[in-house]
């Protein structure tokens, strides 16, 4: 070994023994040194280069314990290590190009109606603030161990007292798991229901489920819909022992689910061992006529209904907190098949949001919610009505869209066309339909995320566009913030 | 119908319309108001009851909204509900007794060994407190809606900058996403990977993959560990294309995976398409005895290896967060599988952790943290010699636990047992090895939780209880706070 070639400075932050085990371990990967040589001892590397043996010697153990010398006692240090794979001085894959942040989507959009989007700016900051402060201050060393699998208690008992309130469904602490999402919670419930169970989704119906199922098993059968919601009928012809459904506001329709629908899923459920319904609850505080439709999980005495909430929608979407509602009879495989699982929502987060229910902030919340959505509404259907009949609003009572049938002779392409050059984001129904299927043209129109002052202007440039025929489509809409140029039209 | 029957008061909080509708609702799931009947139009009905005619329409279009009355033009309103499973009056299985919250662990436990749990103690409280209200303030608007799916872009730049430093891994914020723990990541991975995928796991090795993933697939195939971690010889004659390894400090045996036996398993993954190999890199921070051994995946030149980490450790487990490195053959398939796999964590949480680590007190604490440690392993160590060549300490140069061989007669059952009547818990290998494989009793033995100042008298404890036979065992230790007690024995 040619031992003058190292290069050793002492200098601060890179001690001596790691610049000695680097270039060792650099002529080692590079078959400088190769396999079976023995290394000098290192009384006399310490000698040769002039640094202590101590020094050599923390380099050697560094690389014993890494596998690339071997220690034979009373022979000394041996090389033990061949490059097989080339790896060293190539530059491997990884080395990416600083990657620049994604740009937020669509600068030229002036107004975006998504069906989802809520309208954050009344998120009480000042409040939520205050109490993750305290939970931060007072529970400190508590907080800061795990926590329990199935969230915070205090949480928990603040949900099935709101659950019993708001929900009609009764149900204690014990039965909540909290969780990062319809994502993570709907992968724990089929970690519980095991790998047998087959389900059937609403279809058409909402994406995210049958997209996750779908990754997770084979065994995912769509189940049509009729205007009362997921068939009975057809649901019990196929092999499908769980039912994922939106009782209180179908996906993309609209459709509240009626009480003897109702029945007849519970009574499909009652029918089979082990067969579930998964009541997917997750916007149900929003309705504008009269008072939101009770749960199904209320209807449920034979403990069938698993129930999924969040607060995504009456909150914020980037909190990720949701919960789950198991029945009775699940409980005990939770424990036992999940105790692996730790919760997935920080125990802060947590401990603020149960004060925030408990004062009183989340119900002040919500019902001032349903009085802004409610004016959007209301602002949504007068604008619109100006159309006459070549437009029809569905699912109009709850949520955050409406569904438009529009009959002026354009198909779902011109109608999102038409808005996209006028600087608007619409969405089209058939994106939500099962591939192939047809409806007269259909347009999934959000009105809760766009602020109000914006709605109703936004709301009639749509309605220009679509009425406009090709007159003048503006294409010098810029920015979000271009409204200037908009308004002086 | 008889209409006296009903009872409507003038009270707040309880508009006439609903006490209507839910005394309608009750007679028609009671079957006093049969499907088929006719109701009283509301002009009648509302002069009967001294109610405006508004409150009545308003009952009724909530119990034609909820499917129990439906409406026939010109006709009236009839009910069109039957109940077939009288669910209304019984109580539900739901109805449980208020649970209490669950009890802390062991409150006769003086001392818990436990092998991974951390020292909460030094966490920075005041400066994570100061970054989690600058993130609360300052981003207010832009932090409130969904964010990334695989994460904050700041973060993820943060990560890529560690995990190059620390780590020797060359990585771009695009590979990285980050998530709510390992369970959530390694579910992700496995969406990603497919449904055929096969995993060849440490056998013996860390319980919580192998469960998680025994739950999704039943293709998970214990591979058998040799000193030097998984044997490639054996995998190879498996059908397993994903190899999950610790190669830093692999549990519960402690070993580091040489060099060697690394390029071995990359060479394995290089022979087959869609070969992936699984690093969980948990506590690689934490070597006590030269520096921390590089990643497998900073060997990797071809784009097989994941690479897991977690901020539990290093941080604090209760704030959840976690993240994983993509190679680059799985980014496109990651973004067209998983886009609707939300981001599970925080925001605001994830903006104070960039901060956090971009100010350099990551680092600092982490630093902090090894030092901690190290004096602990240091004491434990020099306690633990006390007891001659009965004790074998292995894995001792990394993580939060030894590994201890004991060798004085007793089973491993008898040194639990024994500990646990001197108020001690500790850990017996056996309970993470394969069913019925039985080595030399063993004891998993986690120093890095304890408080520095009561860690040795616990190791003298459990040493006078494994050395003492039946003298005197303690049993009138009553809770975590009762050390007056033992000390004046």
């Amino acid at each position: 070994m040619e031992m003058t070639a190292f290069t050793l400075e002492r200098r601060p932050g890179k001690p001596l023994y790691e610049q000695l085990y680097q270039q060792l371990k650099e002529r080692i990967a590079a078959g400088s040194l190769p396999s079976g040589e023995k290394l000098p001892s290192k009384l006399r590397l310490a000698s040769l280069l002039g640094v202590s043996k101590n020094t050599v010697e923390t380099a050697y153990e560094q690389l014993v314990v890494e596998g690339y010398v071997e220690a034979r006692p009373k022979r000394g240090y041996f090389v033990c290590f061949q490059d097989r794979l080339g790896y060293v001085g190539r530059p491997g894959p990884a080395a990416s190009q600083p990657a620049n942040p994604p740009r937020p989507a669509g600068p030229d959009i002036w107004a975006d109606f998504h069906p989802s989007r809520i309208d954050a700016a009344y998120f009480p900051y000042t409040k939520w603030r205050k109490y993750i402060r305290e939970a931060l201050d007072a529970s400190a060393a508590d907080l800061l161990q795990i926590g329990d699998n199935q969230g915070e208690y205090a949480l928990r008992v603040q949900i099935a007292e709101y659950l019993r309130c708001a929900r009609g469904v009764r149900c204690g602490p014990e039965q909540i798991v909290v969780g990062a999402g319809m994502e993570v919670l709907l992968t724990q419930l089929h970690m519980l229901l095991g790998r047998e169970v087959c389900y059937g989704l609403e279809d058409p119906g909402y994406e995210l489920p049958r997209r996750l199922l779908m990754r997770l098993t084979d065994r995912v059968l769509p189940v049509p819909i009729d205007g009362r919601g997921l068939q009975p009928d057809i649901l019990r012809k196929t092999s499908a022992n769980a039912a994922y459904v939106t009782p209180s506001h179908q996906f993309p329709y609209g459709s509240v689910m009626p009480a003897g629908r109702r029945q007849e899923l519970l009574a499909w459920a009652g029918e089979g061992p082990g067969r579930y319904i998964l009541e997917d609850d997750y916007d149900s505080e929003f309705r504008y006529a009269g008072r939101p439709v009770d749960a199904l999980m209320s209807m449920d005495t034979d403990g069938r209904v698993v129930y999924f909430g969040t607060f995504s929608k009456a909150l914020i979407p980037s909190l990720r907190i949701g919960f789950m509602v198991l029945p009775p009879s699940l409980l005990e495989r939770c424990r036992q098949n999940l105790d692996f699982y730790h919760n997935t929502v920080s125990r802060i987060d947590q401990a603020a949001l149960a004060r925030f229910m408990a004062e009183g902030d989340f119900e002040r919340h919500v019902n001032r919610m349903r009085k802004v959505y409610r004016r959007k509404l209301e602002k949504t259907r007068a604008v619109l009505s100006s159309y006459g009949d070549r437009l029809t609003l569905r699912g109009d009572s709850a949520g955050f869209y409406v569904l438009l049938e529009v009959k002026n002779g354009m198909d779902e392409e011109t109608l999102c066309r038409r808005a996209r050059e006028a600087g608007l984001r619409v969405y089209p129904l058939s994106a939500s339909l099962p591939a192939g299927e047809k409806g007269p043209p259909g347009i999934l129109l959000g009105f809760a995320g766009l602020p109000e002052e914006k709605l109703e202007p936004a709301l009639r440039r749509l309605l220009s566009a679509w009425r406009g025929g090709g007159q003048c489509p503006l294409t010098n809409v810029t920015g979000p913030e271009d409204t200037a140029g908009f308004f002086a039209r």
